[in-house]
């Protein structure tokens, strides 16, 4: 077989089509080009559901697009110059990439890839075109991701190789949001033994914090959310104390004060609420308070602070994607959970098969769920 | 002699008293009574001006006052169960204390002491009266120190006893300003050799953070100040570039991130503006940017921030009296600069008498000095 026959085609396959804000997604056929130089094109096995995938597909004005990007997959094809990947390595994408070569990957302290960091405008890094189309028209890709589709194509920057016996419908969940709550309380806030930790809102980005702080040996880890139901289920993740703030008179961050006699050690945003992080900023202690600030906020883009609560000792930090460097860390996340050293399956409600992709949408909407696992077809 | 006839008498001295809000003080008699329980009594050798005490002057409604609390004395008398200072001892005074007992003191990371913070009211921590009196009627006192006065009391836990051989009309400096500086740059941000820091605002507090930046070995430091005469002084401080805002068409803060490869490693607000506070954090790169807020702002005490310049890595602090503990550290500090490590002498621009007092805040208002050193009469 000469080499000219292996080169890859296009792939007519099966992808979740998002038309317009808020829209249910229609299933329905697309066309996948082939890996251009270093992409790699993966098989997707499974991908879950994460908040920010919603958020953007409600207020996000490109269409059509395909979202999702909390995923795990192999790898159909490479294309020229990858030599990192080959043809049915397990692999988790990852929506911000590791060049490994500019100033912020070099660095110990950062993993915001200057070449790989954060797409918005749903489209590939090297060309700024898509490699989706439906009838030679384009489909806008997400967080140069795009999971909901059997075939996605991804920069090698993108994709993680990951130990073959791991087991792809559990560990997509290490792709984002459970990965960004561990790298925040470990990486970020570096939480210490016997401390006093508060996390606003109770899903998998913030039970994952709750992890993180239990694993460090933190003698309070008080939940905060609205939703009562989810109090209860928190404490399996670590949560010792649970308050929604609707049971109170006082504002949240008075109670808090008071039963932590001035305030949490570290506090944690995983709302996406900016009046949150101000609330979460007061609600930790003169001194050394540490405030993570980890969700992406749906409005009001800016943060508002009393200088006086900076002055008085405390810190505002932000964390994304728990400051892991993809390509260096997440494997070694994926072995301490083969390891069974972090809980991944229990953060797992719902398996749905790919057709049923709008009943995720729906769930997460009505707070319903923690992950939902969506499995392609075979 | 017997113990009662030891006892301290009311003293009638001279003090500069504020009468209102911006009027010129009026330097006249004031009566001084003994030190009561955990209190000394201290005869103000120098007191040098500070910032902090015009922005209080101006803006705060309590009078009639006595401001000043950056000084250096001699201790006169001790109240009842003093055992820490004796007749004689050579102090700096410090507007926020050290108990030693507080949650805040025994932690190794603060020295926003519970007890013993900053005291807003112009009356004494234990008992919320007054030590200063004209004709019977209270005169208040300002952070718990008010220097601009002959004598004067504070608590035992707001005066650090210092080498008898260091010259006080030297080391006042370091009972506020130029410490605050160091410990900003030393003890909060921390700085590491070859960085580069961005210093907005180039007063005492500012050139103090350069010095500090200096002696840890940062490459570049690029001082901002709208008085292009503070740029050409900065440099003896450690300052290696100067910008003026005035001097560019484009915000600061893009200049700043140009002409750093995309922005300061750390950014010091040492201004007292919260709008500055947004421009440092935006001048300071992905990743590990981290912004220290000094200044006391005068106006609107809400700081603003977009979200994204937390997620993409930027951390924001505050930093009060650079984090010293005074007891436990100020004395070393003198130490450092007896054996030259630190620049002190360099901030003095102005000497004057008590009776000129009202000059050294014309000055300070025109930025026209770093420190004015105002001497008592002997």
């Amino acid at each position: 077989m000469s080499a000219s026959l292996k080169q890859p085609q296009v792939i007519t396959c099966k992808a979740a089509v998002a038309w317009g804000a808020g829209e249910p997604l229609v299933v329905q056929e697309v066309e996948v080009s082939p890996p251009q130089a270093e992409e790699i094109r993966i098989k997707v096995v499974c991908t879950s559901l994460c908040r920010s995938d919603i958020t953007a597909w409600e207020i996000q004005p490109i269409f059509p697009r395909i979202f999702g990007h909390e995923a795990s997959g192999i790898v159909e094809s490479v294309g020229p110059g990858v030599t990192e990947f080959k043809e049915g390595d397990h692999v988790l994408t990852v929506f911000i990439g590791e060049c490994k070569l500019c100033r912020q990957c070099r660095s110990g302290k950062s993993n915001t890839c200057e070449v790989l960091g954060l797409e918005r405008r749903g489209v590939m890094h090297s060309d700024q075109r898509t490699r989706f189309s439906i009838k030679g028209k384009p489909v806008y890709h997400y967080c140069a991701v795009s999971s909901f589709s059997e075939y996605t194509v991804v920069h090698s920057g993108c994709a993680v190789k990951v130990s073959s016996i791991a087991p792809l419908e559990k560990i997509c969940l290490l792709s984002c949001g459970l990965a960004a709550g561990l790298g925040a309380a470990w990486n970020v806030a570096d939480i210490s033994e016997g401390s006093t930790v508060v996390i606003f809102g109770l899903g998998t980005v913030g039970l994952s914090v709750a992890q993180g702080a239990r694993l460090r040996g933190a003698s309070r880890i008080i939940g905060v959310d609205t939703n009562s139901e989810k109090g209860q289920k928190a404490k399996a993740f670590g949560v010792t104390e649970f308050l929604n703030p609707n049971d109170f008179n006082e504002p949240i961050q008075q109670v808090i004060k008071r039963i932590t006699d001035g305030g949490a050690d570290y506090s944690f945003e995983c709302i996406g609420d900016t009046g949150m992080i101000t609330t979460a900023l007061q609600s930790c202690c003169d001194g050394w308070g540490l405030t993570v600030t980890l969700g992406v906020p749906k409005a009001k883009p800016e943060v508002a602070a009393h200088y006086g609560l900076l002055l008085t000792g405390r810190t505002l930090k932000g964390s994304l994607f728990g400051r892991w460097k993809p390509k260096s860390d997440l494997p070694s996340l994926v072995d301490r959970y083969l390891k069974k050293e972090i809980m991944v399956d229990e953060f797992i409600t719902h398996n749905l098969s790919f057709e049923d992709i709008n009943q995720a949408f729906n769930l997460m909407k009505e707070g319903e769920c923690l992950r939902c696992v969506i499995h392609m077809p075979k």
